[in-house]
C-alpha cells in the first residue's frame, strides 16, 4: 500500500496538471477536477488494477469517467501512472488525442462522455460483459452531483443493483456547484446515499479529500458483495486553490497566464512525487473484436407467406445466437412485441432484460460492444427516441459493433395511436455522424440484414415493422449494407417508385395499377438507407427523369431526403410520407390518411410524369 | 361524501367499460385499466374537484394519465362523470376522438400519453403554471409501476419536490406485471415508498383496491403542505376477473367476445350505479391561450457589431418577459452559456432552474403551454437530443406555443469537442410532423425570430450559435416563418448558396472570393428552415440551376436535405456539412475539417458549374 501522504501529494500534482493544462488550452475546466483530485489519485494510484503498459486488457479493472469534462485530470493521472505517452499540457489542440472530454482518440478511453449522466450505464454493461465472461474484475465509475439530476442515473442505479453487479462502484464527487449555480442539495451528501440505497445500493458518505477516508470506503465496496456500491464524496470545487475553492463563477473556466496562475501553483505547494503503477495482472485477456462469421443466418420460408419483419428479426436472433457467443440481446420489457423474446428462449444466459428505461439499455449495451460484445438492444421505434442522446454518444465511442432495433415502425401499427408509432427514426439515425441504417420489407432480407449488422462496424439501426408482409426474395438472395433492389423494370419505364419495409408492398401494388394503364415504372427497395445505394438511383432518375419515393415515417429526414439528394438535378422527386399527426384507427385506414397506399403512389406517378422539365 | 360501496360499485362499472371497450376495439389494455378502477372511481368520483361541463377551467383539479395504455378507463370516468358525450365503446375508431392513448382530440387531455413515464413532469409544470397564478388547485398523476424505471419519473420526482410542489399528487398503480413480464419489485411496495422519500416526497402504502384506504391517502395528500406525496398503491392487474387477474401474458389483450367476454362481465356483478359529479367550482377561471403582441421587440445594435446569436436569444428573452406575463423561461443549468440569465436577471420569479434534467425541463414546459403559458425552455443543442421523446409527444398534446432553444450548435463551439456539438438537432426537429425549425444568423433575426416564436403555434425550434457573428440586417428587417433573405443577386449568377447561421458568414466571404474570380453567385439566408421558402429556392434553381448548401450540421438530414428535396430536377445540389466526427480543437480548425469554410464554398460552387446537366 502507497504511503497515504504521496497519495495526497498526487492529488496536488494532478490538480498541478489540471491547472496548467486547462490555461495552456485557453479554455476547459479546472475546478472541476480540483474537486476530484484525491478520488483520482486514489483510484489510479491505488486502488484499481490495472496494467499501464495495455489499455485493451479485460482482466483488469475498468474506469468510466462519466463527469467528462474533468477530462484534463483524468489525462494526467494517466500521463502519472505511464499509460499514456502525450504531455496532458496538449489539451485540446487538434494535433493531440487528449481531447476536451473523453473520447477513444486514447485507447484509454472506452466510453465517450460529456454529455452527463451516462458514464453509470455504461460502466454497469461492462460490468455485466465481464460477468458474462468470468473476469472478477472491478468497474469505477465518478460522476458529478449536477448530473446525479439526469433520470438516466437511476436508471443505470436500478439495473445495478436489480442485476445484483457487487464488483460495479460509483463515486459521486458532490462540490456542490452545477455550471450555473449551486446543485439542488448542496453539499447535503445525505440525499444521495438516501436516493443511492432507495435504488439497492450499499452507499457510504466520505470526505473526498480524505485519502484515508477513501481508501477505507474503497475497502468497504469490495467487501460489498451482494449489491453495487456508492461512495458520496463531500467535495469542494477548486479544492487547493483558495480564489477558486467553492466559488460560484469558476465553471469552465481557465486561470489566467501571470499572476492568477503563478499564485494558484503556489498555493498547492511541493507536487513532487512519483508512484510507479505495477503491471497486477498477468496472463493477460485481451479485448478482441468478436468475429462473427458472415452468411450462416439461413432463411427459411416458403414464398408467398406473410411474415411480419420483426418477427424475422427475432428468427434471426435466434440463429446467431446459437453460432456466436458474444451476441447478446437487450430489450425494453417489449420482448413479446420486438420478438427478441425468440433470442431469449434459445440463450437465455445472454438475454438482458433492460425494463422501461431505454436511455439505460442503449447505455448498457454500450458498455458491453466496448468490451467485445456484440449487443443487440430493441425497443418500439419511438422509444428509442428516449435515448437519442446515448445513441448520439455511442457513436463517439466507436464501438466494435453496437445494433439497435426499432420494431412498430410507421403508421401502420395502427389503433395504438401517434404516441406508439416510430416516425422519426430514420431521421434520428442518417443525423448521427457515423451510422448505418438498415430497413428490411420482408423476412428474407430482415434475416440477411441481421447477419449483416452483426458485422458491421459502429451503430447499425434496423428497422422493422408490426403487420404480416410477403416475402418477396428468394432465400438465397443478398443483402449487403449500401445496395438495393430493382424489383421491377424495363426499357420504357416513365417513373421510379422508391419504397423501403412496409411502402414496398404498396409500391409493388400500384406497379400493377400503373401497368393497367400503361405507365411501366421501376420499383427499387432501398433497404439501405444509409449508406444509399446512389448509383442505382442516380441511374434510375437518368433513365426515368421522374422518381417517386414512398415511407412510413415522417416526410422530413428520411427515405425521400435520403434519395432526393442523390439525384438533385436529374429528376423529379415527389415524396409520399407522414405529413399529419396520425390518429388511432386500422393501419389500413392510418396509411390511407398519409397517403402511402398504392393508389397514392399512382396518382403520384401521374401527377409527376405530367410535369414538364424544368 | 359519495357512499364507499358506491364507489367500489363504480370501480366495476369502469372496469365493465373498459373490458367492453377493448373487446369492442379488438384491441387495447382492459387488464390495466382493471388494476386502476378504484383509483380512478375515488379521483373522479370523490376527490377531485371538477367542473365536468368545462375542460378549460383552471381553478380545477387537473389529471394527467401518465400510464397512457389506461385510456379505456379515462374514457369510461369521464362519460361516467358526463363530461364527454361520446359513447366509451366508440375507442379506437377512426371517427371517435377516444385514441388508444390519450390525446387533447379528447379536450380532457391536455398532455398526450403513450410514452411511458413523462407524465409527472408534465403535472409538475401544470402545478407550477397554476402557483404562478396564484391558483390553489391540485394535480393528480396516475403512474403505472413499470414506468417507474424510467429515469424521467425521477427527474419530475425530484424537481417536484425541489420547488415544493405540495398540491401535486403521484399515485402509483403497482400491479406487478409489465408488458412482458414482472416488473423490478413485483408487488413489493416499500421499494416506491424509499425511492419517492429519498426523491423528497412523503409517501403512503395502501390497498389500491380499497376504497376507504384511498379516500385516506388522498386525504393524508391534502393535509401535506410541504412536499409532494405519493401514493404507492398495490394492485393486482386484470383485477375483478380472476382469469385475468395477477396472470402474466394479458397485456394488451383484450378478451374474446362470447363466453370469454360474457363470463368476466358476470364475474363483475352488479355495475348498476351512478354518482353525480357537482360542479364545484365557481367563479371559473378559463384557460386562455396567450396573446403576444407582435413586433414590440425592437433590436438595438450597430452596424458591423459583433454579437453571438445566443447572447441576442437572452436579450431578447428579457425584453419579451418586460412586455408578457405569460413567458415563463426555463434552463438546464446552463443559463450562462445560453444567455437565458438574462431574462432571470429581469425576471426571476418566471425562471425555472431545471437543473441536468432535460428530459423533465421540456415536460414542465409542456405542462406550462397547456396551461396557458409561454415557456421558452434552453440548453445546448446537443442536450436537447436527451429530451427528443418528450419532444415527440409534446406536439401531440398539440400545445398552444412551446418554444425550444439549443445554443452552441455545430463544430464552431471548438475545443469542447464532439459531446457538446449540436449536429443533429435540425434533423431531429424537422423530422417532427408539426414543428417549426428557425435558425438565426446574426443578432437581429435572432431577436426578431424570438418574438415570431412567441406567436407561433406549437413546438418551435430556436438554433443558436457559440461564436460571436457580425450583424448583417438593418434593426427594422422582419424575419416571417417561412421566409428566406436574399442577401446577394444579380441577372448573371451562375448558382446560388443557401446557408443559414455561422455558415452565412462563410457565405458572404465565398461570394466575395467568388466575385474576384469573375464567377457572380447568389446568397439565400435559410433562417427558416421549416418551413422553408420553398418559392424563392425553386426561383434561385431555375436561375441559377447550381445550388451549394452548406451548413454547421450533419450533412444528412438538415439544411441540405431540407433545401435538396425542393429543388429536385431543377437543380445540381453540392452539400457541405459535418461529415467526420469531430474533435477538440479551434473554432476555424474544426470548421476547417468539416469543409464548410468559404473556400470549400467556393471550391464546390466551381466543382457544380463545371459539371453539365444531367
Amino acid at each position: 500500500m502507497t504511503d497515504t501522504s504521496q497519495l495526497a501529494k498526487m492529488a496536488q500534482k494532478l490538480r498541478r496538471l489540471s491547472i496548467l493544462a486547462t490555461t495552456e488550452a485557453g479554455s476547459g475546466h479546472p475546478t472541476t477536477c480540483m474537486s476530484c483530485a484525491e478520488i483520482m489519485a486514489v483510484l489510479f494510484f491505488e486502488e484499481m488494477r490495472f496494467h499501464p503498459g495495455d489499455p485493451t486488457a479485460r482482466n483488469t479493472d475498468a474506469f468510466v469517467l462519466s463527469k467528462g469534462h474533468a477530462a484534463p485530470i483524468l489525462w494526467a493521472a494517466l500521463s502519472e501512472a505511464g499509460a499514456i505517452a502525450e504531455d496532458p499540457l496538449t489539451l485540446r489542440k487538434s494535433n493531440s488525442p487528449l481531447e476536451g472530454h473523453p473520447t477513444p482518440l486514447s485507447p484509454w478511453v472506452k466510453i465517450a462522455s460529456g454529455s452527463l449522466g451516462q458514464g453509470l450505464s455504461a460502466a454497469a454493461g461492462i460490468a455485466l460483459g465481464r460477468r458474462f465472461d468470468g473476469i472478477a474484475s472491478r468497474v469505477y465509475c465518478l460522476l458529478g452531483d449536477g448530473e446525479t439530476a439526469e433520470g438516466s442515473v437511476w436508471e443505470a442505479a436500478q439495473f445495478a443493483s436489480h442485476m445484483r453487479l457487487h464488483r460495479l462502484c460509483a463515486i459521486v464527487d458532490v462540490n456542490g456547484l452545477g455550471q450555473s449555480g449551486p446543485t439542488m442539495h448542496g453539499h447535503d451528501v445525505e440525499p444521495y446515499v438516501r436516493k443511492f440505497e432507495a435504488f439497492g445500493w450499499a452507499a457510504a458518505a466520505v470526505d473526498g479529500h480524505s485519502v484515508p477516508e477513501l481508501i477505507e470506503a474503497f475497502e468497504k465496496a469490495r467487501a460489498t458483495e451482494d449489491r453495487p456500491f456508492a461512495i458520496i464524496a463531500r467535495t469542494a470545487k477548486g479544492k487547493g486553490v483558495a480564489a477558486l475553492e467553492g466559488r460560484d463563477g469558476w465553471h469552465g473556466k481557465p486561470l489566467k497566464k501571470g499572476p492568477e496562475l503563478d499564485a494558484a501553483l503556489r498555493e498547492l505547494g511541493d507536487t513532487e512525487v512519483k508512484i510507479r503503477v505495477e503491471p497486477r495482472t498477468s496472463p493477460v485477456i485481451t479485448l478482441k473484436t468478436a468475429i462473427l462469421g458472415r452468411g450462416e443466418i439461413v432463411p427459411e420460408y416458403t414464398a408467398g407467406q406473410d411474415v411480419a419483419t420483426r418477427e424475422a428479426y427475432g428468427t434471426a436472433l435466434a440463429k446467431l445466437g446459437r453460432m456466436h457467443p458474444d451476441v447478446v440481446v437487450l430489450d425494453g420489457d417489449t420482448k413479446n412485441s420486438t420478438f427478441s423474446e425468440k433470442f431469449k428462449a434459445t440463450k437465455p444466459e445472454r438475454f438482458v432484460e433492460a425494463h422501461i428505461a431505454e436511455q439505460n439499455m442503449v447505455g448498457v449495451a454500450l458498455g458491453l460492444a466496448s468490451d467485445g460484445k456484440v449487443p443487440f438492444a430493441s425497443t418500439f421505434a419511438a422509444f428509442l427516441t428516449r435515448a437519442y442522446d446515448q445513441i448520439r454518444m455511442a457513436t463517439y465511442s466507436r464501438p466494435g459493433t453496437l445494433v439497435l432495433c426499432g420494431s412498430h415502425s410507421g403508421v401502420s401499427i395502427g389503433e395504438d395511436g401517434s404516441s406508439q408509432m416510430g416516425l422519426e427514426d430514420l431521421a434520428m439515425f442518417r443525423a448521427l455522424i457515423s451510422s448505418t441504417v438498415l430497413y428490411p420489407s420482408d423476412a428474407v432480407s430482415t434475416e440477411r440484414l441481421v447477419a449483416e449488422a452483426a458485422t458491421a462496424k459502429g451503430v447499425v439501426y434496423i428497422r422493422t415493422t408490426r403487420p404480416k408482409t410477403r416475402v418477396l426474395y428468394p432465400l438465397s438472395e443478398r443483402f449487403p449494407i449500401g445496395g438495393s433492389k430493382t424489383l421491377r423494370s424495363g426499357p420504357n419505364d416513365r417513373a421510379t417508385v422508391v419504397a423501403a419495409g412496409i411502402t414496398l408492398h404498396e409500391a409493388l401494388k400500384a406497379y400493377e395499377l400503373l401497368a393497367k394503364e400503361g405507365i411501366p415504372v421501376r420499383i427499387i427497395d432501398a433497404y439501405s438507407i444509409k449508406p444509399i445505394d446512389s448509383d442505382t438511383l442516380q441511374q434510375a432518375a437518368v433513365e426515368t427523369r421522374h422518381l417517386v419515393t414512398v415511407e412510413d415515417h415522417s416526410i422530413h429526414g428520411g427515405l425521400g431526403d435520403a434519395v432526393a439528394r442523390e439525384v438533385a438535378g436529374i429528376a423529379n422527386v415527389e415524396m409520399l410520407g407522414v405529413h399529419r399527426i396520425p390518429r388511432s384507427a386500422s393501419p389500413a385506414e392510418c396509411m390511407e390518411m398519409q397517403e402511402i397506399t398504392a393508389t397514392h403512389i399512382l396518382a403520384a406517378v401521374k401527377k409527376s410524369i405530367s410535369r414538364p422539365r424544368r
